[in-house]
C-alpha cells in the first residue's frame, strides 16, 4: 500500500543495530506491558469495533441527509477530536470541497471565526456533531453552547433531538448529561483510545461519513496494515524502519526538527495531524523533534531558500502521491507567448512529479538534507486507513525508543489550569 | 501602533551592547550601501507610489465590480506575489470571508486543486489578476494559461480585456507580450523591492482592493512606521530591538527555531508571509533561523505538549491582537449542563486573553520558553500596513547582523533548474 524509500537519508545501513532493540520494543507492544500500554486499544481496534457501530453511524448520516436535507454539517471538537476527521476528509474528498460542506467550530477562541461560521451557515441547513470526552474542554464547550442556541432558534427545540449527535465517553463526562436529558444519538470514545489515535474510530468515522468517505474502507486499511506491519524484524516492517531512521538522524546527526513536506494543499491537514501525532507522544522530558510543515511546490518560494542554503538542524519526511490522479492537462496555444508549448498534453500531476523529484535532488545533493519518502498510489479510504495505523505504530515504536511514554500528554494541562484559574479569579 | 513586550525574553538587558552594531547598520540602511542595497526601494516606498497608480488601481476595480458584475478574483502568482496580498486579506477581512471571492492559483502543481478552483468557479462571475515578473516562473505561468483558456471559453475572446490584470515588471518578462498583444491593463512590479517585500506595491494592494480593503490606509500605515521607525537608537527603535532581541536568542541561547504565534485563524496566512519573509532573507551561508508557526488554542491541543515539555531549540513570538473585536458573548443557559455560566456575558475574545496569559505564564514560567510580544489593537489597514514595514524593518536589520545580503534568494534556483531540466529531456 505504501512505501518508504530511505535511500536519500545516507543513514540507513545504521539501521540494523538497532534490531535487538526494536526485538524489545517490539514485545512490549504486543504483550502491553510498556509504558502507557492501556491506551493501546487502537492496536487491534479494526477488529472491534462493530458492524452494529458501522452501521449505526452510517444510518445516522443518511437520516440527516435524506430526512432532515442537512447539507452542511458543524463538528465541534478541538486536537484530536478535529484533526483526524479534518485531515480525512480533506485528504479523500480535496480541502475546498470539504471546506464548504464541513464546518469545525471550537478549535479556537476567536469571536471573528465565530462570526464568520455564522454568516456561512445563515442559507444552510446545518446539524451538530459535538466531539468531547470529557465535555469540560473550554473552547468546545463555549462553542456547542453558542451553537446549540443558534440552532435551536432556527429550527426550535423539538428539532434539536435529530439534529445533535454527541461523540464522548461511555458514561463519564459532562456531555452524557446532555445525552441523558436531550436524547441525543450518541457515539461512544473507548477508553483505551487517547485523542490522536482516535480518527479511527467514530470521532474521526462520523464526520468522514457525513463527507461520503467509506468508512469501511477505511477500517480495511486499518487492517490491512496491522496485518503488514507485525513483523519485528526491522528488513520486514517499514514502521519500524521510519521510527529508527528518524532516531538516528535525530540521535546522531543531531537534527532537532522533521519537517513534513507534501506537494498538494488536500494534504495539508495531514501534516497538522502529524505534527500532533509525534508532537503530543514524543515532547516529553526535554526530548523530541520539533515538527514543522511545508507545502511544495508553494513554499519553495517562501521557505525554500532557507531549505537550501539556511541553518541545517532538520530533515524532511515526504509524504508523496505517486500516480497522476486528474486529467487536468497542459493544452496548446498557437501563439506559445508563455513558452510552455513543450508541455502540450502533460498533466499539471506529471509536472509535479518532476517537481518532486527536482527537489529532491536540489535538497540531498546540493543542500545535504536528509530526505524520507512515504509514498503510495491512491488518496482513497484503503491508503488513508493504512497510512494513519503505519504512523500510529511507527510513533508507539519511536517514544519506546526515547525512553519515554507515547501515550500520556501531562504537560497540556498547565495551560488549561492557568486559563481556568484566570477565567475564575476575573470573573 | 504596535507594542514590543520583551520582559519574557529574559535577555532584554544584553541587548545594550549591541547599541555600536545597530549604529552601523543603521546607517549602511540609510545610506544604502549594504549588500543588497539596490533592493531597498521599499524603504520609502510610500512616499514615492503615485496617486495616479492607486487610483488606477481602484477605478479598475470598481470597473470590474460594477460594469463587469465581477464577483471573484482568480489571483495567479506564488511566493511574494501569493503571500502579502493573502495575508493582508484575511487578517482585515476574515478568512472564511476571504477565501470565497478571492481564490489563489498557480501556488501548486496539484492536478487536484485546479479541478477544485474550476467547481468553485462554475457559477460565479469571476475575473483574473495574474502576478508575476519574470512571467517564466512555471506554476503561475501554466496557471495562466489554464485559467484564461477557461475564461475564454466562458466569456469570449472579445471580453478577455476586459477581465484580464497583469502585474509584472516594467519592461521586461513574458507577460508584456501577453500585455502588448492583447492590450491588457497593467500594473508594475519596480525593480527595485523584493517578491517578499512587495505587499505594498501594486502586486499586493490590487488584489487586496478588490477584497475591499482600503489600500490608502495601508500605505499611511506603512508610512507612519517608516517615520516612526527612523531612530538609530535601540531603546527608540522596536523593529531594532525585536532583531537584537531573536539575535541574540539565537546566538547566545542556542535557539535554532522562531515560532510565529497567534490566536486566530485570520492571521494564519500573516504567519506564512512571515515565515517566507525572515526564512528567505535569512537563510544562507548556514545562518538563519527555521521559522515555524502555530495557531493557538488550536495548537495546543496537538503540539502543546511538545511546547511545554519537549527538547528545548526554538522560542515563541506572539503577534497578539489585544482588543476585543467582536461582539460574540457566552450567554446564560438555565440548566447550565456545561458549567459554563460563570462566563456569562464574556466574549469569545475576552476568554481568549485569558487564554494568551495562561499560555504565556506556563510556557514561560513552566516551561522556560523565550516569549517575544508584538501587540496591536486593531486588524485594520493602518496597523497592517504598520506591522509589515516593521518586519521589513527588522528583518534587514537581522540580515545585517548575521552578516548576509538579506535580499536575495541564491538558493531557490536549484530546485528550478532541475525541474526544469527534468521537464526538457523528458519530453
Amino acid at each position: 500500500m505504501i512505501k518508504l524509500n530511505l535511500k536519500y537519508t545516507k543513514v540507513a545501513h545504521k539501521m540494523q543495530k538497532y534490531q535487538s532493540q526494536i526485538d524489545n520494543i517490539h514485545q512490549v507492544i504486543i504483550d502491553r506491558t510498556g509504558e502507557g500500554n492501556e491506551m493501546l486499544d487502537w492496536y487491534d481496534w479494526a477488529n472491534k469495533i462493530t458492524d452494529t457501530e458501522i452501521n449505526a453511524i452510517n444510518f445516522k448520516i443518511k437520516n440527516l441527509k435524506t430526512i432532515n436535507k442537512i447539507d452542511t454539517l458543524l463538528v465541534i471538537g478541538i486536537g484530536g477530536s478535529y484533526l483526524g476527521a479534518k485531515a480525512g476528509i480533506d485528504f479523500i474528498k480535496g480541502k475546498m470541497r470539504a471546506d464548504d460542506k464541513i464546518i469545525f467550530a471550537g478549535i479556537n477562541l476567536s469571536g471573528s471565526y465565530y462570526k464568520q461560521i455564522e454568516e456561512k451557515l445563515k442559507n444552510r441547513n446545518w446539524a451538530i456533531c459535538v466531539i468531547s470526552k470529557s465535555g469540560k474542554t473550554i473552547e468546545p464547550a463555549i462553542a456547542f453552547r453558542y451553537f446549540s442556541d443558534l440552532l435551536e432558534k432556527k429550527v426550535g427545540k423539538a428539532k434539536m433531538k435529530d439534529l445533535i449527535t454527541v461523540i464522548t465517553d461511555q458514561k463519564k463526562g459532562l456531555l452524557n448529561d446532555f445525552v441523558d436529558k436531550y436524547n441525543y444519538q450518541k457515539f461512544v470514545i473507548p477508553d483505551g483510545i487517547g485523542g490522536r489515535f482516535s480518527a479511527i474510530t467514530a470521532v474521526g468515522l462520523f464526520p468522514m461519513a457525513f463527507a461520503g468517505v467509506d468508512i469501511i474502507k477505511i477500517l480495511n486499511g486499518v487492517r490491512k496494515a496491522n496485518n503488514d506491519l507485525k513483523s519485528n524484524k526491522l528488513k520486514d516492517n517499514i514502521a519500524y524502519q521510519y521510527a529508527v531512521t528518524r532516531y538516528i538522524l535525530h540521535k546522531k546527526n543531531k537534527l532537532t526538527s522533521e519537517i513534513f513536506i507534501t506537494y498538494s494543499e488536500d494534504f495539508l491537514m495531514l501534516q497538522e495531524w502529524l505534527k500532533q501525532l509525534f508532537a503530543e507522544s514524543e515532547g516529553k522530558k526535554g526530548k523530541g523533534l520539533l515538527p514543522n510543515s511545508l507545502t511544495y511546490t508553494r513554499d519553495l518560494h517562501s521557505l525554500g531558500q532557507f531549505i537550501q542554503e539556511g541553518k541545517k538542524t532538520f530533515f524532511e519526511t515526504n509524504i508523496w502521491q505517486e500516480s497522476e490522479e486528474s486529467e487536468i492537462k497542459i493544452l496548446k496555444n498557437d501563439l506559445d507567448l508563455d513558452n510552455l508549448n513543450y508541455l502540450e498534453g502533460k498533466t499539471i500531476d506529471y509536472v509535479n512529479k518532476q517537481a518532486l523529484k527536482g527537489v529532491v535532488k536540489a535538497h540531498v545533493e546540493n543542500g545535504n538534507i536528509a530526505n524520507i519518502i512515504i509514498s503510495f498510489k491512491r488518496n482513497d479510504e484503503l491508503t488513508l486507513g493504512y497510512l494513519w495505523y503505519f504512523f500510529f505504530i511507527a510513533v508507539t515504536c519511536s517514544g519506546y525508543l526515547l525512553k519515554i511514554n507515547p501515550f500520556n500528554q501531562p504537560g497540556v494541562e498547565i495551560y488549561k489550569n492557568n486559563l481556568n484559574k484566570n477565567l475564575r479569579i476575573k470573573k
